[in-house]
């Protein structure tokens, strides 16, 4: 049994952590809910106070991450970060189990967890390098209200709301236009070369975590008024010839990988589960045995986040590096 | 003066015509207004009734175009249709007048208008064509819910006011999964290659319109809970070395395009306008003189559709081939 602590519990990726750690019968002896900053009925982290656990989950921003996990560190607890803090730090192992668990070794304390739209696209795309090699990606993202958190979420119901009764629709807060009703091609900030922080995140975690340092990403990333699971349109080139066919097989192998040879699949399907679902796979161009294009969907407060966290725990568990 | 006639009147893409006559100030002298099939306050088209007009709008399905079109053909009347009918027809012209208004001769009579996606994509594409030759898109699209007429708009909106009062939500008719709080990755249906009937027409229609038979067209248009604009992320190959600067200054040139330097464009800013807005233009990788991405947004109701339509017929009053 382990001493877990989750810093940011009452934000939505840390009430899913908590969920998912239940759901799938973590061997959790002592649960700690701290929030990030002090807030009514829940306690605020301290280094006094997380001191007391073997592993510390943070599920809030970057600032409470660095504040907390360098002592964390120091004193040998382990650290699973939802922030975008550690992802890129040399060294430091950037894991979906399903796709990367050889990246784990026994002096590894801290796991930051991916960017959630790169956690689905990795998902989905490990089985085709595996099977024949990758060498580009184009992605254009379908992103959930989520992924900007609960005032996010919220934030998109307000708007949905007033829209349907026909009342004044709240001033966007937290999304650069109203998301209701809309799409909006920005997430994260531009910078000079014209892409923004998510579209860099989504290239640089894809090639860490497919241990591609090489591959080529492009990504247009989109949020959508869907609540809580992302969708994803990829175009990708394989380095070796391959077919439709041989494609197929592996994703119906791949582990953590719902394969739909036929039909479709929707976000709102998926929204509360653990998987990543594929579909739509074709060539490019009749033909064509090196360039394909799929679907991908999968629940970002979930797979894309909680639900990678805590399977990130069970690796730990499983090898015996956690609650010896 | 023209004698018009409206076939499909009643129907959101007929009632956008005929507003967009009016704006235009279009000199229409009489204009008829008829229901593809009989319906309360509308008459029913018959050969008879539109035998009595110039120009005959088409705004309903392939039916009412192939039931009424051959006969006004043949004794000279224009026909303007917004079905699929006749579109790849070889022959017959497809047009966008800021494109391709030379593919208008004198002896022409019968003008499908494209896809609502195609149109869109070609008017932001055509600067590109035109200044570094084209010989590869892909793009992915957010299509608003009136390209499945005026019941998939009212299939949406119920959807989203059930949703948004905890409501039970009516069953899904015109789209194939619930389009509220959701992206639905297909429109139309499934050829043995994987692709759809909108993708297959985005592919050909666009290869048309541009005038390049060989170019290389990859889509995969997603359905999205947005009223009447539809967006497109669009990656595409040059045939020459080109660069971002010299791209911005062809769309700031281009007719029919609003172009944005910096920032976004969303649809909903969209809706109700005739022009497509080209935003998010960066080069794929740092560097690379070929490949390109952008983001293009356009009403489909307008310039996907009745825009598009009117601006024919305003084309063809223009070279006198109407109206003499």
């Amino acid at each position: 049994m382990v001493k877990v602590a989750i810093v940011g519990a009452t934000g939505v990726v840390g009430e899913t952590i908590e969920r998912v750690l239940r759901e799938r019968n973590v061997p959790v002896g002592e649960l700690g809910r701290f929030a990030s900053r002090a807030r009514e009925n829940v306690e605020a982290a301290s280094p006094e106070r997380l001191s007391a656990f073997d592993v510390v989950f943070f599920a809030s921003g970057e600032d409470a991450s660095e504040a907390y996990a360098p002592a964390l560190l120091e004193r040998g607890a382990f650290v699973i970060d939802n922030s975008s803090t550690y992802r890129m730090t040399s060294g430091v192992p950037l894991v979906i189990p399903e796709v990367n668990a050889g990246d784990v070794r026994a002096e590894h304390r801290l796991f930051p967890v991916a960017n959630c739209t790169a956690i689905i696209l990795c998902t989905a795309l490990a089985p085709v390098r595996d099977v024949a090699g990758l060498v580009r990606v184009r992605v254009s993202t379908y992103q959930a209200a989520s992924g900007a958190g609960r005032a996010g979420l919220e934030e998109l119901l307000a708007g949905e709301r007033a829209l349907a009764n026909g009342e004044a629709e709240p001033a966007s807060a937290v999304f650069p236009a109203a998301l209701a009703r809309n799409v909006i091609p920005q997430i994260g900030s531009f910078d000079a070369s014209g892409y923004t922080g998510e579209e860099r995140k989504v290239a640089e975690e894809t090639r860490k975590m497919l241990g591609l340092p090489a591959l080529r990403v492009s990504a247009t990333t989109v949020r959508v008024p869907v609540r809580t699971a992302h969708s994803e349109a990829v175009w990708f080139e394989t380095e070796r010839d391959t077919s439709v066919e041989a494609l197929a097989d592996a994703f119906e192998r791949a582990p953590g990988v719902v394969f739909h040879r036929d039909g479709i699949i929707t976000p709102r399907e998926v929204e509360g589960t653990d998987l990543v679902h594929v579909g739509r796979l074709r060539e490019e161009e009749p033909g064509d045995t090196r360039r394909f294009v799929l679907w991908c969907v999968g629940d970002q407060l979930r797979k894309g986040a909680a639900t990678n966290a805590v399977q990130i725990l069970e690796l730990l568990l499983s090898r015996g590096f956690v609650g010896r």
